[in-house]
């Protein structure tokens, strides 16, 4: 196993090599839990969806386009302000490319998909400014631990990640009050990373739900239900019931994290099989420290795929490069995966080209 | 590999063997599509319940008992009248025995279950006198071949069964709108099968819609959603997107013959990859006759497994010998892929104990 041209270890290098080896070769399988909350619909918050209203399409959008290689619950792809498509581009293409199954789990969204998801029982979550954001936390995460063991039961390998807009900022909110990390770390799609509004709305929400930093170390499934979101207690659910058998990547950004700090409070002994899967320009992102989140968490492995948009012709790929996107419905967790699955044969060039030829086609360029 | 002992070919016994050879020792996967009609509530059509009303909870409470191992949308397990309990408690033993992933779809149920199951937006069915029975059969259908597909990408072989209480009714209507069988040769979940009834409601049926005899030999969707119920769509699609790729075992009684009529009427390329498994009271059901049903579609394996109650020391399990229940919940196909899943280390021995004592803790007789 040779992956150093297309991977990059971040933390724990010993761990991550040990993981990758475990998974080289080996049967994975792709989820991508998806969820709506009402905070995303807060001017300003997020950038993934062209207004705040149709942050709330996204999600459903992001998986209609692995599912289907276009959108039904909308006109075009999901887009940031200024038309930089959404990194499903790139997880259609380490899916299409390495052939691994993939399942959809709906958390909670206001828009249904138009493919066969996973039901858990959730809902659209609510403004985390009520203090009461998710309901069905219980229930929805026991529905995660099993379906996480029956994946496990069919593949070597599971990677979890998500599509949630105002993610960012309900990650930070439960990262708070679970006590891992005082500071403002969490990403943002946009490279003008809105941290002051982030701030504020979760101060409101702590405080309406009145939580103290810290108070909810031990239950983090209260934190979720009081400032989270819905894509959280399925994942953490999902995880935990998989990483009990097989090797988990953590696909995604700082969002993922807080889904990895409840997941690990509520069975630390699933330490052994976590890695963080995410991109090179999450990890280069001067905003954002993904790397210290998940060392307040645990000396856990953060591997980063090695996509680069430079070259790229088109400007809305380049714009990746400038700060935009990053991250998101498990881009690099699913790169990753399709270079261990593939054992290698599919890698950063087939990607690159990959992604080059369905953006020109999904574009109408081709 | 030797299942003689475990496993009875009652049609095109050189397929069946080669089929099972395909499969023996393969990752297996079980998938239970649940629905409900209210035709089941029609007085006298169904036994699946212990009152008409019952019957739309029986599908849900069935599959919370493969996932929990008790129910929870309702008291006690599915009975039909008399005390009779449900097939899953055969499936149960199967799967947990074998260790075999297992999935739960819902095709459209009247009563939710308490699992993560997937979704394929369908809604539970109308009573079939209506002529107008199932809605959103195409897009219940495409993405059942999704799911088949994407299930194949992980499995060797895929079972495919029903919850679906009157179930052997929508089933007949079906088959004579596909002129496939004219006589009425369903079985019933009750040793007095309640034939002069059903033959009514399906001619109401048939007539209601304006369909004669055949008239929907090339349109078993629309046959589907004239007179069938909101088990099929999902469940022909998952096996035609399943066949494809793997072998697939149709799980079940009469009612699954109209979902392998519908399966091989959509894509007959399958027919290699199709197997019907059942069960020995099934086949020695003197008020029913799923070899000929299965002979008027194909030169199709029919498999059945030796399951044998008469020296059970209850009197519920003793009744299947006397014609109740028979099938269902995929019980005889469970089995057979139990054993085939496991390479012969499951059989009809370990099964019968497994089942005996699952009864006994479910009873409260331990």
């Amino acid at each position: 196993m040779d992956v150093s041209q297309d991977v990059t270890i971040h933390n724990a290098p010993g761990r991550a090599e040990a993981l990758m080896r475990k998974m080289w070769g080996g049967r994975g399988v792709f989820t991508c839990t998806i969820g709506s909350t009402l905070t995303s619909t807060i001017p300003g918050v997020s950038d993934a969806g062209d207004t705040p209203e149709l942050t709330l399409y996204t999600p459903s959008a992001d998986v209609e386009l692995l599912v289907h290689g276009r959108t039904i619950c909308m006109d075009g792809i999901p887009i940031n302000p200024g038309g930089i498509p959404t990194p499903a581009t790139v997880t259609m293409a380490a899916l299409s490319l390495s052939g691994m199954p993939f399942h959809i789990i709906n958390g909670g969204v206001k828009v249904l998909p138009n493919i066969p998801y996973f039901d858990v029982g959730g809902q659209c979550g609510r403004d985390i400014r009520s203090g009461d954001a998710v309901s069905n936390v219980d229930e929805c995460y026991q529905r995660g631990v099993i379906l996480g063991d029956m994946l496990s039961r069919s593949h070597d390998f599971l990677v979890a990640s998500e599509s949630c807009a105002g993610g960012t900022t309900t990650a930070l909110a439960v990262l708070r009050a679970m006590g891992m990390i005082e500071e403002n770390l969490v990403s943002s799609s946009s490279p003008n990373n809105p941290k002051e509004l982030k701030d504020s709305i979760v101060s409101e929400a702590l405080k309406a739900a009145g939580i103290e930093f810290g108070d909810l170390r031990d239950d983090p499934l209260k934190a979720i239900a009081c400032v989270g979101d819905p894509m959280m207690p399925a994942n953490v659910g999902l995880v935990v019931g998989a990483a009990r058998r097989i090797p988990v990547i953590l696909g995604g950004g700082t969002q993922m994290t807080a889904v990895l700090a409840a997941a690990l409070a509520l069975d630390p002994s699933i330490e052994r099989n976590i890695m963080v899967g995410t991109t090179r320009w999450m990890i280069n992102d001067p905003n954002s420290d993904i790397v210290r989140i998940v060392r307040s968490i645990g000396d856990l492995p953060v591997a980063a795929i090695n996509l680069d948009y430079s070259d790229s012709p088109h400007d809305g790929l380049r714009a990746y490069e400038r700060g935009y996107i990053k991250e998101g419905v498990g881009c690099g967790g699913s790169s990753i995966a399709a270079v261990l699955h593939s054992a290698g044969a599919v890698n950063v060039k087939s990607l690159l080209q990959r992604i080059h030829s369905d953006y020109e086609r999904i574009m109408g360029m081709d």
